[in-house]
């Protein structure tokens, strides 16, 4: 009666949305200063006195009909013309509003991507751990997600298995980095690696295989680490961005698709982004927070919470025996389970009322999420009651 | 190389832009008080003061987390939960939040709805005249816009021509009403007489066949006019509503989908609807504008200068010698073209800088598309132009 696909998709039960309930109860029980709940990417930070100012200052001092218009279907370009300059301040760029598409945030900015460059048989790359939705988004428009491993030391690429997956049906490679779930930035070297590969296999297979960089952590880097612009490292490179978590306005859906006159036949991509989007109905992002994010942009974010509560945690999680790389971006952990099977690890954890996400469903098993986008006292609270965890389930003496 | 369908969609030059630019040409040439630019659908009457006040409002007052968080993806359940208050008392039905999905505007939300309930050789019924993009949004989720001609004398619905194309493969008629292009608003009569033959037609093939009622118009109806609320006369209605237009905010993206739980299988219909807005990443509507939403609901538009523009215009029609329906609702009148090519007509309009729409793209050849959402003074100095128009194209003494 309905699509059975799309009932399917909107009715399972996430594991997330159950740790979610978990918490909802358990804080009932036992006081929500008991719960550590580290499962969901929510950004605690609220976001910076000067959105809150541009917005008062748009609604007071422009017209109604000037702020909550329709704009052109790509965004004003006044807006556009400036988040223009700011990319070509920060990264070296040359863009101007035409290569800028106006978004509902990076999820729709890569869904629109998917849409505008794969037909059917064409395949997008993901390297694990990756966010699950991009399996949704792109079985959507009819094209196949494949996953090359992780490479669990560093997070970074695992090329030969990358080689091994590649193939003259693959449109494109989403990369995500700072990356969620790893909280890994990928490395200089790494880019340029992957950009000799694909640099390679377009001339192989006779057509260019895109990088889609899905970046809504972009401003999320630590100890002065730099994440790359790959636009400068590969010229078929279209950018995703979010304000979501660097202006944490992550309910107000706005960002940006980046398509840079060195893209392979531009006209073609652009106009393939422009209809997508429009069946998509993702066309006039919303009018009022174009212009908050243009007013606004290149104005610094306040990650120093994330990066005190990373260090914290990355800490504690040592310290209580649970083996983590260094945050480096982002604000996810992404710790070895002290078990094989991640998802045992994190029903026992439950019974300490500490909430992970198993790497599962990030396509990495083994490993479990940690979001430390929660308030400081939660992680202070959590550190005795990891290592009593550590202890008593595994007998882990620190 | 890229998705070719997509390309087209987005690079084919469409008949409104290309009137829009005109429209700035001719502005730049004889000063844009003498062109008569009816084309735009584009509210240009400022949104209410008390949307300003609930926006300042809840930005000051409210802490940013609360304002700018992620909401569960069919909207903050309070917010919705006021909704469906004020849908119950305006039009006597029994909804709560469970009943509603917050989307990024009514094209948003037809296009979820869809994608929810239409499978592979699914069939949705449009009446001429109708909005173009209905078929753009269908065939984007694989089903087939079928068109049921205009009945040009009073633009209700021809029935007859509708029992000639209703099938079983039938999943859902689109009802738009107050109608953009023509102004007219459905009446009860024909409410019930859709009714009436959907609920023997569903019988007959054994499957429910939806109404997705496109209401971004509802509140702009004049002279006391009613807008029958579907869901009254029709249990397996699927309402999809704007605030665009009622509260002058197209720029912000902000609407809702209604499935009340007299819908057949709601658990199915309403499960579906959730899984295509996730797949169209639709979800989490703006929670800036949720809110806001929620604080004006139930609070009156100001149709005023619409009622206005729209009398002072079809006068000015009928004094020219061009045939029309008196305005009922939305803000667009769509009288007889003086000649048979609809097209032809526009093109000597613009000759006299007087813009309009052909009928043609809206499935109506032989009638034109007249936006009043402009400024009076436009209206009163386009009144002897629209004559002289008549006069010298078309012979015709007033």
């Amino acid at each position: 009666m309905v699509a059975q696909k799309m009932y399917e998709l909107g009715t399972k039960r996430s594991g997330i949305r159950e740790i979610f309930e978990f918490a909802m109860k358990r804080s009932a029980e036992v006081g929500p200063e008991n719960v550590y709940d580290f499962s969901l990417g929510n950004p605690n930070v609220p976001s910076p006195e000067y959105i809150k100012e541009a917005i008062i200052d748009l609604i007071t001092n422009m017209p109604a009909t000037a702020v909550h218009s329709y704009t052109v279907a790509p965004g004003a370009m006044e807006v556009r013309e400036t988040l223009a300059r700011s990319i070509n301040e920060r990264f070296g760029m040359n863009i101007t509003g035409n290569n800028l598409f106006m978004t509902s945030g990076a999820a729709a900015a890569i869904t629109i991507t998917f849409k505008a460059l794969t037909e059917e048989d064409d395949e997008i790359i993901a390297f694990a751990p990756y966010f699950p939705e991009y399996k949704v988004f792109v079985e959507n428009v009819g094209s196949k997600l494949v996953v090359v491993p992780a490479k669990v030391d560093d997070f970074q690429i695992d090329f030969e298995a990358f080689r091994a997956v590649i193939n003259p049906h693959t449109k494109a490679v989403i990369v995500n980095s700072p990356n969620n779930p790893s909280g890994v930035i990928y490395s200089e070297e790494t880019i340029k690696e992957l950009a000799a590969i694909l640099t390679e296999k377009s001339k192989e297979y006779g057509h260019p295989i895109f990088i889609i960089a899905d970046e809504p952590y972009r401003e999320i880097a630590y100890d002065g680490l730099e994440v790359p612009y790959i636009p400068k490292f590969y010229s078929n490179t279209i950018v995703c961005y979010s304000y979501s978590k660097s202006f944490s306005l992550p309910g107000e859906r706005i960002g940006y698709i980046v398509v840079p006159n060195e893209v392979e036949d531009f006209g073609a991509v652009y106009g393939a982004v422009a209809g997508a989007a429009r069946v998509l109905t993702h066309v006039n992002a919303s009018s009022l927070f174009q212009l908050v994010v243009a007013r606004c942009a290149g104005k610094p974010s306040d990650i120093s919470q994330y990066e005190k509560n990373g260090k914290l945690l990355y800490d504690g999680l040592t310290a209580a025996g649970i083996k983590c790389l260094k945050p480096q971006g982002a604000f996810y952990l992404f710790p070895q389970a002290l078990e094989e099977d991640d998802v045992a690890f994190c029903e026992k954890a439950k019974k300490y009322d500490l909430l992970f996400v198993p790497g599962s469903g990030f396509g990495c098993p083994g490993f479990v999420r940690l979001a430390y986008c929660v308030s400081e006292e939660t992680i202070r609270r959590s550190l005795p009651v990891l290592k009593k965890f550590a202890k008593e389930e595994y007998g882990i003496e620190c």
